[in-house]
């Protein structure tokens, strides 16, 4: 700008040129001088340099990491774990492509693990106590790694130990619903249920079955909800495909809650109070196991009794029964039970996550948090390994940028490998045990690359659309994305579908749900259309490795490419924009979608005892027309010329919107959020506005009182409300 | 700071001169100059502004102002109340000396009051029923606005309605402790107690009473307490002096929650959710009325049963015997019963908070409330009347310096005038728990202006020693401050002493133990060598008047003028301040100075039992030197000359820093300050560490659990090192 100054100038005197420049650049004391902080403060994301960055992640080294990191099972707090927190300090340090500072963060949190010594078994014994058939105890090995004495037998984490027998019934999913049903035709007292994965959290299995006095359960993973169908390892599945071989057996915390169980609302540190192992909620009061559906398969086509409800058939070849109790007469099983005998133990141990920072350099109070965890259950490939190996590359570039004096984001990143997400996102949840108060007044959003792809709050099409996505087209992410998964807006037309962060699935959890800061968990996930299984069907099973990964799900490792290129795009820009790149009408459009569902469901129900839901109403409107206020305040204002505490004071409202939606009735609870809350693991609080539009209170189970649903309009008017206050003019 | 430049450069050629000039104001719209704001963004507090604004603070409108607020009567909801809240409209909408924005905003509460056309009575009744005393209803008038219809009887709002009668005793103040003592000799059922105002809450005399199956409490001052012994209306009390004349009785709110009853947590608006009635808790279970002492002396002095202890003894010339049950054999009261018929009802009110706003100019989104109660029991002359009528003529000075263009605060003042604060702090109440997350967010501090002189976290001595006090002499509120009260630090040396806000007393409590928002309580009090009454003795009497007022207390009106400068200068300095004056620091000495306490109560004997007190020892030394260090940030900074997001990044640190006191765990509670909650309401929870430090937890009444103690030092440590975390560097 000064040359353009000092060219106009050029036909007068050099004194007088002199005079510009010192008057330009001699008065620096001058207070009427800009000082060197005001172009750094309007600095908003640089383009160039932000695709530069992208061009930099490199499939090939993801693919490395991932070799490295899934060598070894690498359970939470076994030496495969150590060895990958290594790995992390290291990568993180180093001097050419590290951060600004690294460390690790340890808390003590309790586990729960079988027994190597005597490992859990199912058996089927006959009147006389002989064994008649017995479960496999461990996968079978198609490739040496999965040989590896650090493979843990499939066991559910928090059951119970104990030895239980009794006679075999089937329950379908094991919801509340299906042992109702079960209930209705068998006395299940002192029975042992088989139950399949999905359709409920797995410990509410065991919690549900202990209601009707069954004295234990197994589940298994049925091949229609997972496998398509297929079920032969001769050429049907994992080595000769993606779909899980017979003996697969997919582990997991049985556990309701999320964090360590022993402290909750506490950092489990080393003198923390821990309550009493007896006091824990929401794990199984009876023992749990989980087995292959080969074993399932041998027990389920030998039950008696009448045949299971069709919605309940599965894959297999028989037809599934109820069970007699136990098995048909003509079964070689005839009179015999089903026995658990289980010896999980519960310790605590160590577990460290992993901390790394980038300091921002005009808000460094403010903070951009992309994070993964590292533990797995197996050698964890694709859980958490495609994660990893991609965060891992995105902090070497971003690192080497850092350290090369490139680049300097405008907010703080942290970087976060978490610990024992597996035993119940037990690392992110501590974290924010102990930093509440600073994560809940700094973060601006929180970043989980792990399973789904769902989003809440967010206006970045931005980041996605310059991505390319692999494949023989050159579609970008954002295209494919809104070819295979897309909704109609009233605003925008034909965009990409997102889904809601509503249950605990990954470390996001912690982050929306206690704290009410706005996340994102974004993964490139399969094609719908050409695949009916809940997730990839090597899941929390051996055979989720570098070998499965490398041949079934990314073979070249482009698509990991393409997720680091997006969330690195997601990350920069949420760090670096001027104006924080949320959208705050596009929640008021969600939340005037669950208003109208739950208005069908309530509104007439509600009236007929005088409850109004006009409150709620009301605040729906008041945030719609906060929200569009402040879109209106961000475009109608020059706010790279104007104070930056004008821009803070947008993006605080923005950044902050979410905490205005925490509960503040009721039990203390790790689900808060009243928009999001899962209704299943809200008992003794209030679900989310979208659970209550979309679970009919007047179910069967356990309706809520009319006092209940009254405060639960009182409790979302008010969020909602409170929201649109943060939206609105600032006074 | 040109001027300069341009006399230096005098000798040089006058195109140079020019050039000068062209180069700093010619070139605008180069991105070099620096923008308008940036002056702006670096201003501190205009001593010479603040000292002209306080020099206009007048006692003589303050005296009519108080004049026209305690005209008649203004118990919350009342015609009184409504004409209140028409005058704080009137005066902040006043066209050249108002607010920016003004409004009142309404809650729909539950209250308590005694029926009009069935006053509630208490006699004493002998075996045939015949009535042989009849306590006064109603107050002695004195002046003829004593006589004003509006007066209301004495009462106990939240005593629930009924007859009961039963054998008196004499419990002293009705604590745990009393009832106890008394139990050792007396069969407590079925009786009646009178006990004295002090000592406990309200409330706790009528629920410790019911433990012991008492029917019914009486509950009076006794002159000892409170009229330094003076009784008689001749000479002594008022209207000859400020002591309460015989049969002046304290009204008051008994209950010990604060917040409209039906609705914890939520706003209390038209179809909010309500709580059944009889679900409100920490209310009294059994009748209970206050009386005067005159009638007292007529009821203890012919008390039968031994004598009571010397502690329990008070001002009255004859022995205070505990009761027999029942009065001695030689009164004519022998053989009578006390009977209570108490008509008290409950019922949903309309209370209006009136709300004006200035709007701040730099930061519009940070906010200092200042508020005082409008409601009084009375006339309320003093409380609320003396806090409102100087918050009137502040407004006045403000106000007219902003519609003059003069002045107009860095951040944006709310001032507030609360409805039903002597329900339970109502109004205050449900405002912070609609406007929750927005004032969490955004609130700096907040005043009161009532009755103690009660800081919090405050570096204001500067506020307060330019004020020069009423009275003979010349000294300034500072030095008549550090005369009075004061008390030494291991860093200044002789300061003037700080209480605490402990309790829950006024507007202040929803704002320090629900939101942990750093409050001050200011009031000029009296000298305590020349008396020992704990409050001034017209309190929620009917002789809290004008008349009281301008005779007694403050004749001449020089003393409130003393208040309204020293908070208004508090105010402005909040508002204006380019650091705000907290000092985190003095927070350190503070926690050092009750952690020394806890650990000479605690350490022994939690040890023995394996629990460390390691945690909250190393959690305060990291508050100490997060302390420390953010003070050297402080002072080795150019903050006026650096981004104003650093000087943002601080203040946000100092702000925010006792929202990390809040307690997360364990029940809801609105005493959620983990420094500050006091013991006594906190049952279930957990009390602060000041109250833990005093308290012996192995007192007689309900020791806490070893579980509970390790709790306790668990939530506290993570706590305080939650804090020390808010001041150290920000990431």
């Amino acid at each position: 700008m000064i040359k353009t100054v000092v060219t106009g100038l050029l036909c007068a005197a050099a004194a007088l040129t002199a005079g510009i420049l010192i008057g330009h650049y001699g008065i620096d004391k001058s207070s009427d001088s800009a000082p060197a902080w005001v172009k750094d403060v309007s600095k908003d994301v640089d383009e160039n340099l932000l695709e530069e960055l992208l061009s930099q992640v490199d499939n090939g080294r993801i693919q490395e990491n991932l070799r490295e990191l899934s060598k070894t099972p690498h359970m939470a707090t076994t030496v495969g774990d150590e060895q990958t927190v290594q790995l992390m300090l290291n990568r993180w340090r180093d001097p050419e492509t590290g951060l600004d500072r690294v460390w690790r963060e340890e808390y003590m949190v309790y586990l729960s693990f079988p027994d190597p010594d005597k490992p859990n078994k199912v058996t089927v014994v006959n009147p006389s106590n002989a064994v008649l058939h017995t479960v496999r105890e461990k996968e079978k090995a198609y490739t040496p790694d999965q040989e590896d004495p650090a493979v843990v037998q499939p066991y559910a984490a928090y059951s119970p130990a104990g030895q239980v027998q009794g006679k075999l019934v089937y329950a379908n999913y094991g919801t509340v619903h299906d042992y109702q049903l079960l209930n209705d035709t068998i006395n299940l007292k002192d029975t042992i249920a088989i139950t399949k994965y999905g359709g409920t959290g797995r410990a509410d299995k065991a919690i549900n079955a202990a209601r009707y006095g069954i004295r234990g359960v197994l589940v298994y993973t049925d091949p229609l909800d997972m496998n398509d169908g297929f079920m032969s390892d001769n050429n049907e599945t994992y080595p000769h495909s993606w779909y899980m071989p017979p003996s697969g057996t997919e582990r997991g915390a049985f556990s309701s809650i999320y964090g360590d169980p022993l402290t909750p609302y506490l950092a489990a540190k080393e003198n923390t109070y821990r309550i009493p192992e007896d006091d824990i909620t929401g794990i199984p009061p009876i023992p749990i196991q989980p087995i292959g559906y080969e074993d399932a398969y041998t027990l389920i086509c030998e039950l008696g009794g009448g045949p299971a409800p069709m919605a309940w058939q599965g894959a297999f070849n028989c037809t599934y029964n109820v069970g007699g109790p136990g098995f048909r007469p003509s079964s070689a099983f005839n009179n015999s039970d089903v026995k658990l005998d289980i010896s999980n133990y519960g310790k605590v141990k160590n577990s460290a996550n992993v901390m790394g920072v980038i300091r921002g350099s005009v808000e460094p109070d403010r903070y951009v948090i992309y994070g993964n965890h590292r533990d797995s259950w197996v050698h964890g490939a694709i859980d958490p390994g495609s994660g990893t190996s991609v965060m891992l590359e995105l902090t070497r570039v971003l690192g080497k940028a850092l350290k090369q004096g490139k680049w300097r984001p405008r907010r703080s990143i942290i970087f976060a490998s978490w610990g024992a997400e597996e035993f119940g996102l037990i690392g992110s949840s501590e974290y924010t045990e102990q930093y509440l108060t600073k994560l809940s007044e700094r973060t601006v959003a929180y970043i989980n690359v792990d399973v789904a792809v769902q989003v809440v709050l967010t206006d970045l099409s931005a980041s996605v659309g310059q991505v390319k996505a692999p494949g023989v087209d050159s579609m970008s992410v954002y295209d494919k994305w809104i070819r295979y998964a897309n909704r109609t807006s009233p605003v925008y037309g034909l965009i990409p579908s997102l889904g809601f962060l509503t249950g605990a699935g990954s470390d996001y959890a912690p982050f929306v749900h206690y704290l009410g800061i706005t996340s994102l968990d974004i993964s490139y996930t399969f094609d719908r259309t050409k695949t009916r299984t809940r997730i990839y069907p090597a899941y929390h099973t051996a055979y989720d490795t570098f070998d499965y990964s490398s041949k079934f799900i990314d073979p070249g490792f482009y698509i990991h490419q393409a997720v680091g290129k997006t969330a690195g795009s997601v990350l920069v820009r949420l760090a670096d924009s001027l104006v924080l790149p949320l959208n705050c009408s596009d929640y008021a459009e969600t939340l005037e979608g669950y208003l109208h569902m739950a208005l069908q469901v309530y509104e007439d129900y509600l009236l007929a005892q005088n409850i109004s839901m006009e409150p709620i109403k009301r605040a729906v409107a008041n945030f719609r027309s906060a929200a569009s206020n402040l879109d209106r305040v961000i475009r109608s204002s020059d706010l790279a010329n104007e104070t930056p505490l004008k821009v803070r004071k947008i993006n605080d409202q923005l950044m902050l919107l979410d905490r205005a939606f925490l509960n503040p009735v009721g039990s203390p609870s790790k689900f808060r959020h009243v928009i999001w809350a899962p209704l299943e693991v809200t008992m003794g609080t209030l679900p989310g506005l979208r659970d209550t539009s979309v679970v009919q209170a007047m179910s069967p189970g356990t309706p809520p009182t009319m006092a209940q649903l009254h405060l639960l309009v009182s409790v979302m008017s008010q969020a909602i409300d409170g929201a649109a206050q943060m939206l609105l003019d600032v006074i």
